[in-house]
């Protein structure tokens, strides 16, 4: 494996290194919870509880950005959420080992189809590297489970700092003691891109329609201000001219 | 790929995640300043350059870990190192560029003959991660280069401690959510391997009778204490039953 080379492409002239956001960019949080709650708990209406836990995360991090809660990793921030939306869902009975358990599922996502392969094209040309409000415990396993050959797991752990703050993005440029220009984010999510774009950061866009479930499309139409726009990460390889084959 | 399953192996029951020291335990350190100074600088001994430098990088961790100097990064002590062994060795000359390039060689060690095998097999049935002084950014551009397929980068930089400061070894438990005895450091140094066990880790030592050269063999004889002694990392998977073939 080469070091990586010079970039090509519009838009990513001059870029190292790939940070990608994880949840819903890189895997299917929607449809791997409810895969799990229809093998563990049928009768609850899936898609609607993995969107009531979701809906509790940004909330979940505001607390810690306020100080209103210290620094709390995002395991213990979906178990607080999770305990919340159990008894709405009709499994306020389940016992401790359970409620561990299905807390771990965000250690368990699937990846979206295409974002083993395309990972590994880019990583053919750039350096790949998570960064994600996800723990490192829980993006290491993830990556093993799914096969996800990330360079570098960097996180929020790492700052003890949750995206969009800046320490984040700037922090994992310094790592790799980069100025921020020559460092693009990959995400599904404008804010998470804004919050990038803002530290000098390049950004590119990933259209992931059905994050929310098939029956909740979401809007993907291309907005200014991002460097590129990408329905998927094989279509991101093609424009940054990662090749095929490794 | 497959999450961990149950370990084997005598002196490895329960654990779960491999630490991996990198200098001198994964890579080899003096091969490879001694094959960039027979390239770049052929007129200087190359085997007692790289041992003068790598004679500071204790005293200058040291002076960190005093509070003399605050928080420096690895890049930073061994470019403060280098820049006192040049004039030793008749490269006082030696410009801004080309001293910044020499100190990158740290980002371009090899691996030992049999170490990329050895983790392959190695991460069949554990999470392998590394734990270095190294920062972060020379660990990712040195793993990208040999092809060393790490689970997760760890560093002192994330702990803000270098080892042996239980802050790493400790800290490294607790990112994967395990007790100490389910986490075992594997390093070719027994005062890293002491300052792990201190921590309740379990220990395996790793034979590198090379590591300062050919010229200067180190004692490699088995000590008490640790939970394991191999000749390499292919012996190592050998004694913890990791498949041949992955």
């Amino acid at each position: 494996m080469q070091a990586a080379s010079a970039p090509r492409g519009p838009g990513a002239e001059g870029v190292e290194v790939l940070l990608f956001d994880i949840f819903g960019t890189v895997v299917d949080w929607h449809g791997s919870i409810v895969r799990e709650l229809a093998h563990a708990h049928p009768q609850v209406d899936g898609a609607a509880f993995a969107r009531a836990w979701r809906a509790g995360y940004q909330p979940a991090m505001a607390r810690v950005r306020s100080g209103e809660l210290g620094w709390t990793l995002i395991d213990d921030l979906h178990r607080m959420v999770l305990d919340q939306v159990l008894p709405q869902f009709g499994l306020a009975h389940l016992d401790e080992a359970a409620r561990a358990h299905l807390n771990r599922v965000w250690h368990r996502l699937d990846p979206w189809p295409e974002a083993v392969a395309g990972v590994k094209r880019l990583k053919s040309r750039y350096i790949c590297c998570t960064l994600s409000n996800g723990n490192l415990g829980l993006l290491t396993r993830m990556a093993r489970r799914a096969g996800l050959p990330w360079d570098c797991i960097l996180s929020a752990e790492v700052f003890r700092a949750y995206k969009p703050d800046p320490a984040t993005y700037l922090g994992a440029a310094k790592v790799f003691e980069l100025p921020p220009a020559r460092v693009m984010l990959v995400a599904a999510h404008h804010d998470d891109l804004a919050g990038a774009r803002a530290c000098g950061l390049r950004t590119a866009y990933v259209e992931r329609p059905f994050e929310f479930g098939r029956d909740q499309p979401k809007d993907v139409a291309a907005r200014p201000g991002n460097d590129l726009h990408s329905r998927d990460l094989l279509d991101l390889a093609d424009q940054l001219d990662c090749p095929a084959a490794l």
